[in-house]
């Protein structure tokens, strides 16, 4: 037992509530029944709590990294409830509970994952009060707007799913393809997560470029990782449902033996990414209670 | 003859330029090829056309302005993209051209409407260089960032569209429902069109309240307007299209004649709240151009 893992425990506790408030605040309304029950829909919140520790892993006031958590996790949210819907992964249930559109339909989960991409941004601008820029400038709000709309858009998570789209209807990927489509598809938006907290801390171009490096390749280590539980009978998920419906998975291309040994490889690479880094003990703790084995 | 239509004719061929080289810059490639079909399918460009002019109009630079005259038509040809999709309206053709869907796939053109959802904040975020921040400072652009992510979000655009299904399949909907649907649906971005004009001029937060108001305004005299062309033969829809498919219109509630008086009204409503403003002429000229007659 590690005492980092308090502030893990606090983190996690303190984005809860945050998150809590805000669909409370923004989504308690009949027009919002999707927004509220995906984000409502539990989940591990990774990106939120790399965010918050990466920030205050910096020096960062965790407080002030809460509105980057949660405009991490409203992205994080839309692109499930679009990649549940039936011209894409065509999910039933997500998390144990019927998707989006098994639950509301396909017209108002496209709107609801339209609608919180849309509000993550107006999240992060904040409302322009004297507390709002109190808690964060206005250069810090567009570069965290930058950093996110960057990550997620045409040139990063988007490309990483049309990039998927591709090969999976073609098929021929090899590890280069399957690497490419996954760093953007799961590393950029977590690249973003650190790098976030990063800018919400202050830090230099040069720790946040570190930062988004690190979050990339914990993107690959995740993504390996997943397909190896989706292959046992570990998850919500059927067994073995994503490589029985075609997709590309690592364990398409490699043993389960290789792929464990790849996760390490990327772990490790992402960790020597950011352990010369004063104060990186608690992302470390992070990454290897995430990845559920030292390293 | 006004000679105001010069500004018009001029702030078009402006953006016009614009787009074209930001379509070749971001979506040149195999990845983008959504994207670059439908910002290409031309469109009047009513959104950017409305902010290029209100920034002029207060003193503006109007090439200060082109950023935010991007995002509002990237925002606005994802909503086209997503709203023709099968689970919405359905539609297979768009400007004369096949729809995204059709030409792309449906996975396809839910990606490419979500990039260039996207993309539009990083747009508005600037790269950070000292040449963005010579052309628009931080605070500025993070209000662009506010103004358009609430019109455009959960309780703006988003809303609108989600509103219209709601009454669509209920039936019911009087004036005030239709009237709501089409504020949020409609006006909310025309709003943020002329508000974001504003912004970019460095105008007072009650003549970028104006500004919003009045775009609201214009929003309904052009769905009141639509209706009356979908039931003529002047568009490229088939005629009655929207009403046969059982679409609210104002149609429905009104006769022709009431429908062109409502029209008028909320033209003359719109105007009155910007003409006491300094330079509203060109604005002014602009909306009796679209609206094809005076009022």
């Amino acid at each position: 037992m590690n005492i980092d893992n308090q502030h893990i425990v606090a983190a996690r506790r303190l984005f809860q509530e945050y998150l809590a408030a805000q669909v409370a605040g923004r989504y308690g309304d009949a027009e919002s029944a999707v927004q509220r029950y995906v984000l409502n829909n539990g989940g591990k919140h990774v990106r939120p709590l790399l965010c918050l520790l990466t920030a205050e892993a910096f020096g960062g006031d965790i407080q002030s990294a809460l509105a980057a958590a949660g405009a991490l996790e409203m992205v994080h949210t839309y692109s499930l409830v679009h990649d549940d819907l039936p011209c894409m992964d065509d999910d039933d249930t997500r998390r144990g509970q019927p998707t989006a559109h098994k639950a509301f339909g396909e017209a108002q989960a496209l709107l609801g994952g339209d609608g919180l991409l849309t509000d993550a941004f107006a999240l992060l601008a904040g409302s322009g009060s004297e507390h709002d820029e109190r808690m964060l400038g206005s250069m810090q709000r567009l570069a965290l707007v930058r950093e996110l709309a960057t990550a997620a858009g045409s040139q990063g998570m988007v490309r990483g799913q049309h990039l998927d789209l591709y090969w999976t209807a073609r098929r021929g990927a090899g590890l280069d393809e399957l690497n490419g489509i996954h760093r953007h598809k799961t590393g950029d938006l977590l690249g973003a997560s650190a790098a976030m907290g990063a800018i919400v801390a202050g830090a230099s171009g040069g720790v946040v470029d570190r930062c988004r490096h690190f979050g990339q390749l914990l993107g690959l280590a995740f993504q390996v990782q997943d397909d190896l539980l989706d292959d046992s009978a570990e998850t919500g998920k059927s067994r073995g449902k994503d490589r029985q419906a075609g997709k590309l998975t690592y364990l398409a291309l490699m043993s389960p033996e290789a792929a464990s040994a790849a996760a390490a490889a990327y772990t490790q690479e992402a960790l020597e990414t950011i352990k010369s880094l004063p104060s990186s003990a608690v992302l470390i703790d992070f990454v290897l209670s995430l990845l559920g084995r030292t390293y």
